[in-house]
């Protein structure tokens, strides 16, 4: 790749002018799309890919490429105009834009080789950024991450929790680009182009901050120059751009933001007047990206050695979150890429067991749970098994990242805590009770929720190995071991823990509610009522097969009970599983906005204790309604 | 009230030990809780409450009152003591705390008449308080409002993303306090007591930032002089304290977060230190909050005019976004208590026709949607009505803030656009396919869903008058008017838009999917088959007795369809509806991360067209499963 600035900045000059051609032109085809943001960032992307990263355009996966992320990921037509130039493939394939049939999406998604993480919800690139950033330095690779944000982006706070972590870490091999291009979509940005307001605040949360120009060409060859010099923190290169730049009556115009060139007229206006920016050029310039070698030692892709069992004694009383950390230690012992990440509550979620055995691969976001999340989506792109944890209504607080992960497909190991009313006196805050729905609601999201220790160590094993995104329920009680060590405990299974010939209704629980089910079991068999008790461990996939066999043997009667509120969770669940076989589900659930209390005090009051199933058996096997039982 | 410092110094101080005192016995008492949050935040909260706000303590709903939001949640017990010191109720009552017999819960929340917002999720009372201080400017009030947050709490984006709102729009009513007590839950904060690294980030951000030693009573007072004297920009005190201040054994200590002192000698010792630290102080001095007076002319408490009837006519083509914006500029002229709050999409949310009508209620967030939520249930909790609004998909940043907006039972009117596949090559980044799902969750949201504009208008109309929080799903596509202007729409109904005695099956659908079932009554009414086509514009409450109906009426047959995820939207909705009747449902909706391409095409190829439609009525009335048919 050539050096000399005379030669290389007209070649740079001339590329971003057919990136900037490119972008229109697939905009136009497909008749909507974002070009104007595309040109603003063309200079940058010209620079970036054709002079400064090392990657190899044949081979996206290459595990020493430098990264890119496209946190403004609108602008994903430069994007693959940038990929096409380098080679990766046919630049006639960049008019399938927004087609049904091309990987060419709307906005960039991991169907395409060279995407780590789907983006298009501002501010999360960075987030993604610092775990590629991250798992650098866990395989001890030089590759660098580069990451473009958009000015507007910068409002979104996880943009401030990615610069906090990123500054905190010392991330030296992550380098941002912000495109202040100064209009969103409805206005202009909230800084317009003062530039101070930017820099000023990188500079505050510890960043090496460097204003340009970001149309001028040498500036921003030396910016690049300048990241890659600055050791001990993080680089943010902030560029002035100009919306719409290349396109006389769109530059730094209002009402262009999602908008493509009309083809005819307007796009051929538009055409024209780029098509005159080309420059002369010397013949034969090589711009060829440097290929990476492969690593002398490649990270190792499997773990190596088997998971040890668990080793708890039945009726031992152990808290599913307290299993979870001391699997996922055991996990750190015999699986070098798993990675734990913390939001401030490791002592409570009990991750700090992971970093006892791994802390160089535990990883500190302090209360900043986007953060967490993002950085675990960019560490699973690049081949770590990440179990990001916090209180699982604090995973909430990510929901939007959790649904971004969902359509990368990454496999984010998630475990949340301090699940529903059980949690006792600290009260609705910190109570998870739409948790389950929301990891259900994305249809890849594995969702397990354990009852006991055996159950819980093996799932987070199962978790690790499992492909694609999945999350674990934990609880805060402690709650009796069960099941012997080696039980096994397939995803999208079930376990039937009390069962008869003579069973009147099942009971469907898990977490705390499986105990109450159980002390139900009791108090009817006292009676000489005998029930089916089933612990639903994966509610996604969810066992139909099992599900429907046991609402056969019980005459058709479910009741499912779950510390969660009603929709989304348990219930929703089952009742799904066994509509096709044509049975319905009593669902006792938590249905108004609890209050602190006792646990036993709180799954009694609302609605979820071995009382209230008792009645809702003694209900249903009557042919009453459920409802009563409330 | 007096100013004299030398009376007043010793007055405070000794209430500061006071408040210590409380705080830990009533944790004590509870078993659980966060006493040395309280040590560290006490000479605050003592100044604060006793020489600074102004408050009726008997009264705390007084529209002229400073407001104090506690966004440091779990210093709860230092508010409730500090309450019951004003005179708010009995100081015995303290040692109710925790208990399910108590309002005085783990974590504040508006079960206490002095409580705005529930706090106890981190980041979100500084949110609020930005929404309680654009209320005062709304009523023109002089009350003032004043915000404590702890250091950890600071990683969050959130707290970022109120910074930069609150510098902004220049809100110099809000005075924020951290409490810089440099230990988190499980380890010291980022930043730890470098004091520095706060002032510059606040300044960076536009705030005035003024560092005191939190501990120094006249350092406190003077820094809220000089906050109250600070124009055109909001304060932020940075307060460098000693978490568990007041005890020797666990000033600046590790592991004392979460933990209650042990009743006995751990207790009494910390007591017995407490007890020496009061100070020789002159009797008689009046630390009573001055009471506002009442407003001379009271903010309206109802709206001045009724609303306007939508005029559009049927057949008309106008998407519900549309029609949302319409109906949004009509209540502002007829409500003043009526506020809007984008994030840089008023041009796709059509919330720009409200700026046009009251630019003075319409608050720009910039892309910022957590801070435009919290912001929302600040001005709920004062009196405002306000409805925040943008892309569906990002709701879900918020989705945290929906959850303690629910705890809190505010009334925050969400409206979230574009929602689904039907939005088309944008591709899923862009589609909200789970929140119905989120909002649903949460068991006191009303959930709405028109599917013509007509429906829309009137449900803007319904959300603004219904108590309590709602969310209304609104789609990209323009869709047919089908209601006449006055047809009414109350909450917790449903539409039968198709009806005959033949029908063999009942369809339940809302916006897009309406229109391809009414597509599918017409493909099968060529073949001699009726269907029932219900309109389900009411997803919470729902109305089963019409569901259960219908359902009767059409042989058990019931099918939804939906342009979103199938867990926790309308699917599970209904099912949840009807099963007490014994009736099962079929259900249509989006079952894999979908991808970009022409609505239509999506519509089909994820299985929710009216060709699906049409296979699944086939499919049930045949006593198949409707499996078939995807």
């Amino acid at each position: 790749m050539t050096r000399d600035r005379a030669v290389l900045i007209p070649a740079l000059t001339n590329i971003a002018t057919r990136l900037r051609i490119d972008s229109i032109r697939s905009t136009s085809e497909a008749g909507s799309g974002h070009p104007t943001t595309c040109c603003s960032a063309a200079d940058l992307i010209a620079a970036l890919f054709f002079a400064e990263m090392r990657f190899d355009p044949k081979e996206p996966h290459n595990p020493g490429s430098d990264r890119f992320v496209l946190s403004k990921g609108h602008a994903a037509p430069i994007l693959y105009s940038a990929w096409a130039e380098a080679g990766a493939f046919d630049r006639s394939e960049l008019l399938t834009l927004r087609r049904i049939d091309s990987d060419l999406e709307g906005h960039p998604t991991p169907r395409l080789p060279f995407v780590d993480v789907a983006t298009g919800s501002l501010g999360q690139g960075i987030c993604a950024a610092i775990g590629t950033a991250l798992n650098a330095r866990r395989i001890a690779s030089p590759y660098r991450t580069y990451v473009m944000l958009g000015d507007g982006e910068s409002a979104e706070g996880s943009v401030w929790e990615a610069a906090n972590v990123a500054a905190q870490d010392g991330l030296d091999s992550l380098c941002g680009i912000t495109d202040v291009n100064a209009l969103g979509q409805s206005r202009p940005t909230m800084w317009q182009h003062d530039m101070e307001q930017f820099a000023r605040r990188w500079r505050a949360f510890g960043w090496h901050a460097i204003v340009i120009d970001g149309h001028d060409m040498n500036a921003i060859l030396d910016a690049f120059a300048e990241a890659k010099q600055t050791k001990g923190q993080p680089t943010m290169i902030l560029a002035r751009t100009i919306k719409g730049k290349g396109v006389s009556f769109t530059e730094g115009k209002e009402g262009w933001h999602g908008r493509a060139f009309k083809k005819g007229e307007e796009l051929d206006r538009a055409l024209a007047e780029l098509d005159k920016q080309f420059v002369p050029a010397p013949a034969g310039v090589d711009l060829a990206a440097e290929i990476p070698k492969p690593p002398a030692a490649p990270a190792p892709a499997a773990a190596a050695k088997p998971f040890p069992a668990p080793s708890y004694k039945l009726g031992e009383e152990v808290a599913t979150r307290e299993a979870y950390g001391t699997a996922l230690a055991k996990l750190a012992a015999v699986d070098a890429r798993v990675v734990a990440l913390d939001a401030d509550v490791k002592n409570s979620t009990f991750s700090d067991r992971f970093e006892k055995v791994a802390p160089e691969r535990f990883y500190q976001n302090f209360i900043a749970e986007q953060v967490m999340v993002g950085a675990a989506m960019g560490l699973a792109a690049r081949g770590a098994i990440p179990f990001p944890s916090t209180f699982a209504c604090f995973l909430s607080r990510a929901a939007d990242f959790i649904r971004m992960a969902a359509i990368s497909n990454v496999g984010i190991k998630m475990a949340g805590s301090h699940a529903g009313v059980s949690i006792g006196e600290d009260g609705p805050s910190q109570m998870a009770l739409e948790d389950l729905a929301m990891c259900r609601a994305e249809p890849n999201i594995t969702v397990l929720y354990p009852s006991d220790a055996v159950c819980a160590e093996w799932l987070v094993e199962a978790m690790a190995t499992h492909p694609g995104p999945a999350y674990m329920r934990t609880s805060r009680p402690k709650t009796p071991v069960i099941y012997k060590n080696d039980e096994a405990f397939p995803i999208g299974g079930l376990k039937v823990v009390r069962s008869s010939s003579a069973d009147v209704a099942t009971v469907v629980g898990a977490g705390v509610t499986l105990f109450e089910a159980l002390k139900a079991y009791d108090l009817l068999k006292a009676d000489g009522i005998a029930i089916r008790v089933v612990d639903l461990y994966s509610l996604q996939p969810i066992d139909k097969d099992g599900l429907i066999a046991a609402a056969r043997a019980t005459g058709g009667n479910l009741i499912t009970v779950e510390d969660h509120y009603p929709a989304g969770g348990i219930g929703d669940a089952v009742a799904e599983a066994v509509a096709e076989a044509g049975f319905v589900v009593r669902r006792l659930a938590v249905r108004e906005i609890p209050r602190s209390g006792k646990p036993d005090e709180l799954l009694d009051r609302f609605g979820i204790s071995a009382t209230h199933i008792v009645a809702a058996v003694r209900a249903v096997s009557a042919g009453r309604p459920v409802g009563a039982a409330r």
